[in-house]
This record gives C-alpha cells, structure tokens and sequence, in this order.
C-alpha cells in the first residue's frame, strides 16, 4: 500500500498531455472508487471524483480513499460535491448508478469539454445520456465489484475486466479511448480498448438482467438462485430473451452469459453475494431496474422481438419499488 | 346476533338425518369460521370444527365463535383439536391451507366414514387429496373472505357464492351436494349446487394464481397492482395461460377471471385487500403457490399447454419462501 505524493494545494493549470492525465471519476461510490483509488497511484494520472455524498467526499479529502479486500490501496484523490470545483479533464468515468446519470453529466459537462467521457456503469442507456451534454462518448462495461463500508472506504469483492471502445453515434477517437485503457491497465485494473464494445456490454445487461431481479424479489444470494432448479430454469429463459435482443441488433456477445452465471455461483467465486439490486431493495432505494430489463424490453420492442419475462420482472421490481410508498 | 342454545355435554348417537344434520368443518380458519358459525346459526344442525390452534379452539368452546364485519354472527361451536373427539359427520367441508389437506383428512377420515366431504379451498389438487382418506368426495370453490383477528373472532371482510358440485372419479350424490348447498344457503352462504363445479373453480385459481403472487412478491394490495399498468399486464398475460390450460380440459369457465379482477379492485371492494399469499409472506408461513400457479403449470404440462409465466411466479415466490431458511 502506498501513497502518491498528494497534489492538493497545486495551482493546478490547464492539462498538459505530454506530463499529466487528469481523470474524474463521475459518482465516487464502490466501483468508482476502485477506478479512482487504483488510477491515483499512477504517477502521471491525477484524479478528481465528484460525488453528492457528503460524508464520503470529506473522509476522502481528510484521510484519502481506502479501497480494501480483493486488493488493498490507500489513494489521494481530490474529491468534492461541487461540479464547479471540478477543473478541466482528459477524461471522465461515470459510474453513478444508471438513474443519475443524466444529472451527473449535466452538472460536470463543463469539465469535459476538451475531453471524452467513458460509462462504466450498469444497463443500457448510459453513453446516450452522456452524450447529451458531452461530445465524444465511450461505450464500457467493467466487472470488478465492491462495496462502500463507511465513508471513504470501500471493499473490493471480485476483481474483474473492463472493456472501453467509441460511443458509435458520438464516438471518442480510438487513440482516446487507447489512451484511456492503458491508464486503467497500468493502475491494476485491467482494460482492453476495442472497437465495438457492445459484445461485453449486452453480456454483461444479460447476465444482470438475468440474475438480479431474481435475488431482489425472493431476497437470495447468486449462489441460491443459481441452485434452485426452478429458478435457474428462469435466469436461463431471462438468458435466452436477452440473447434474441442482442442477436436482432447484430450485437455478437464476448462469451456465453450462462458461463459467467454459473461461475459466479461457485462457493468461491460469488455465491454469497447479494446483487446491488438486492441491495437496494434492503435498503429501499431505488434500483436500476429500467435500465436493465427495462433496456432489454425496450431494444426488443424497437427490433420486434418478444421479451415477456423480461417484462415481467421488470413489472414486479417496479411493483415492489411502489410499495415503499403509501 | 344470536346464540343457538348448546348441545354441548348432550350424549350424540349415529347421525339421524331427519332431524339433524351434522356437519364438520375440517381447518377453523378464516374461511371454515365463516361457514361454522353461519352453519351454527340453523336449529337442524350441528357444527364442529377441527383445527390445531388450540388457543382458537379453546376461545370458541369458552366463549362461542364469534364472527363480525360484512356479517355479525356470534355460535356455538363443538372445536376440538383431537380428532378422536369427531363423531360420525354427515358433510366435512375442508378449509385448511391446501398443504395441509392430506394429513387433516387423513386425520378426521373416520368421522367421514358414512358422509360426504367437500373442499372449499383454494388451488388445484385438495379433492384428490380428500379422496385418498375419504369415498365420497364434493369439488367446491367459494368466495367469501376474512381473517382471524384473534383467538375465537373473525373478521369477515367479503361476501361472495359458493359452488359445489360432486368430485368426478370418486363423487358424492348429487341428492348430498343440495343437502350441503341447501343448509350453507339457509345459514347465509347462497351456495349453487351443480354437475361441474370446474369451471368457478377454475375461475377462481386462474385470478388466485394471476394476482396473489405478484401482491405477495411486492407487497401492494389487490387494488394497488391493478391500478398499475406494468403490473395489470402480467396479470392478463398470467390469465391467458391459464384460460389455455382450462380450455384444453374442457373446462367452461363460468365467468372472465378478468371480470373478478377489475371488480375486486375497485376501492369499494377490495382495492386494500392484500392477498392472503401476501399475508402469508408478511408472516413468513408457506404459501399456497404450488397449488395455484403449480397447479396450473402441472395441469398445463399434463395437456401439453406451455405456461412460461406461471412457472415463473411460481419459482420467484418459492424462492421467496426459500430465503426464510438459510
């Protein structure tokens, strides 16, 4: 563990490629902060995270960003809920949930308005609501996942892999989107820069889609949903909706999302995990339901393919949602 | 509100059917108190009640069963939670939970032995489960509804019909369904007696199975997932699939499952009702989900009709049930 010389105090000028990246990172909590403690123990990355939590942004001004478990770092990130502080940026990570994406982007645009903003959020829709307030955009999806403790630290459950390639109707070019994914890869976080970045992204929605709404409603981890005959047998006929969907868009998937279901479900892999949409529901927040069943039903409404299942817990998450108002 | 004078401490000998009639309600609950107590109100019968709640069977033989709301009825009642204790019945009408058939009326069968038993439970399967313990078996389906507020009182919260007609592979005579349907009509429960009580039964499952579940996966009440327009959806479609299964019976549906739903949701009827699923899942007791949308899913496998959304529900709401044990 070690900790980057801080450059807090810094008259900070405008960016200057050839000596320092600067980053921020959009929505500071368990997967963005893993993206910011890692990218801040690079020497020549300086990284900002906006988030509207105020006790989290404090601790991590006053005792940095602790990020421990699958790996462990102590980082130097300026953090801050005010998008105004932010100051000019070579590239942003959003990692809000999917709903603040908008709000987020809109409130930070300024900032990038020399730069590229990457998603690497969950569901589908994120880059599209980048793009209306940025201009070169960056389709990602990343499988690392964790968990924010206490403010400034967050656990860090499973390390995994991002993928970053250009948002096809408002695309960063390949050398940003390059340059973007050499940083991530040299902070610990392995990424691969492509030109279609669809393929992970839909078996990534896939596999949520799939998996989460289940545990959200019956309250259980990935490893018991995956066990129980009956509910397996709905996780694959969630898979197989999905799969119609991508396949009408000519999007080809990375790899089967029924391997990545059944890996996760190992003892030792993630079979006590609690999806982030169980998560929400315990603590009744809202969760991101739309934007990932919601997503499939509505790619499949617009490609005329039939996602009933789909519709059907997405209803029900929905449903759930209501009851927690009167 | 009157008290029918007590028989209890009489010395009862073999039942004689022209001056009394002497009924057994199998499971006091909700639904078996609404029949006992209005059965308790007529001079030509004797009401006693089985149920393993002894606090339940100790209020009613102190203090009578009492009954209050869309009707007031306070009756003397001969409980008991021993079996044994049962005399020779003319009529059982089973109320139980639909798990708990089997080892009720394998139980009490003995007192059923020169009479005839009806079901007037929820979902598919507890006539042949009371035709395993008993020769002369009544298919029933009823409407009213309650709960058991405390020991020994009910709250009635909906009138409504009942149906019996005789279990076809192992029937009553149709001469002891009118017996049964004459004495619940006089004591305030209009009751049809018909050849094929099918199609009200399967009326009945079709809106059980098409709304309990999705109030007891989110919490709303009947009038709640109605009034939504994601939620209201599911329904139909969980109704379509088990119209398909009834058609391919043979079995001619009285009236539109549709019809009862929109009816029950309005806000002078049960718009606040939360399905007894629901209320099961509050307590976290097992559901009657394999008899409802299981039963569907079995009968439609049996008649080669596919019924992806029953099974669907069906999982989620064992799984539920699941994440009670760990």
């Amino acid at each position: 563990m070690r900790l980057r010389p801080t450059v807090q105090g810094q008259t900070l000028g405008p960016v200057q490629r050839d000596r320092l990246l600067r980053i921020c990172v959009v929505g500071c909590g368990a997967v963005g902060s893993l993206f910011a403690a890692n990218l801040a123990q690079l020497e020549d990355v300086e990284v900002w995270a906006y988030d509207l939590d105020r006790a989290h942004v404090g601790a991590i001004n006053r005792d940095g960003l602790h990020v421990s478990g699958a790996g462990d770092v102590l980082a130097r990130v300026h953090a801050t809920d005010e998008a105004g502080d932010v100051p000019p940026c070579d590239f942003g990570i959003v990692a809000t949930k999917a709903m603040h994406t908008d709000a987020a982007v809109a409130a930070t645009a300024r900032a990038f308005a020399d730069g590229a903003v990457a998603s690497v959020q969950n569901g589908l829709g994120n880059e599209d609501a980048i793009a209306r307030h940025v201009q070169r955009v960056i389709r990602g999806t990343t499988f690392p996942a964790g968990r924010l403790v206490a403010p400034g630290r967050v656990q860090w459950d499973v390390k995994g892999d991002t993928t970053l390639g250009p948002f096809e109707p408002q695309p960063a070019s390949l050398d940003e989107v390059e340059r973007l994914a050499d940083a991530c890869t040299r902070a610990g976080m392995p990424t691969a820069a492509v030109d279609d970045a669809r393929g992970p992204q839909w078996r990534k929605v896939i596999f949520n889609a799939a998996t989460n709404p289940l545990g959200a409603l019956t309250g259980l981890t990935h490893g018991r949903v995956c066990e129980r005959t009956d509910l397996r047998a709905l996780v694959s006929m969630l898979v197989v909706e999905g799969k119609a969907v991508a396949s009408a868009q000519a999007i080809e998937l990375d790899a089967d999302p029924e391997e990545l279901i059944d890996h996760a479900a190992r003892k030792d892999v993630a079979y006590d995990h609690k999806a982030s949409m169980l998560q929400d529901v315990e603590a009744r927040r809202a969760t991101e339901i739309d934007f990932l069943n919601g997503g499939i039903v509505r790619a499949g409404r617009d490609h005329d393919v039939s996602t009933p299942l789909n519709e059907a817990v997405w209803a029900l998450v929905k449903g759930l949602e209501a009851s927690w108002t009167s």
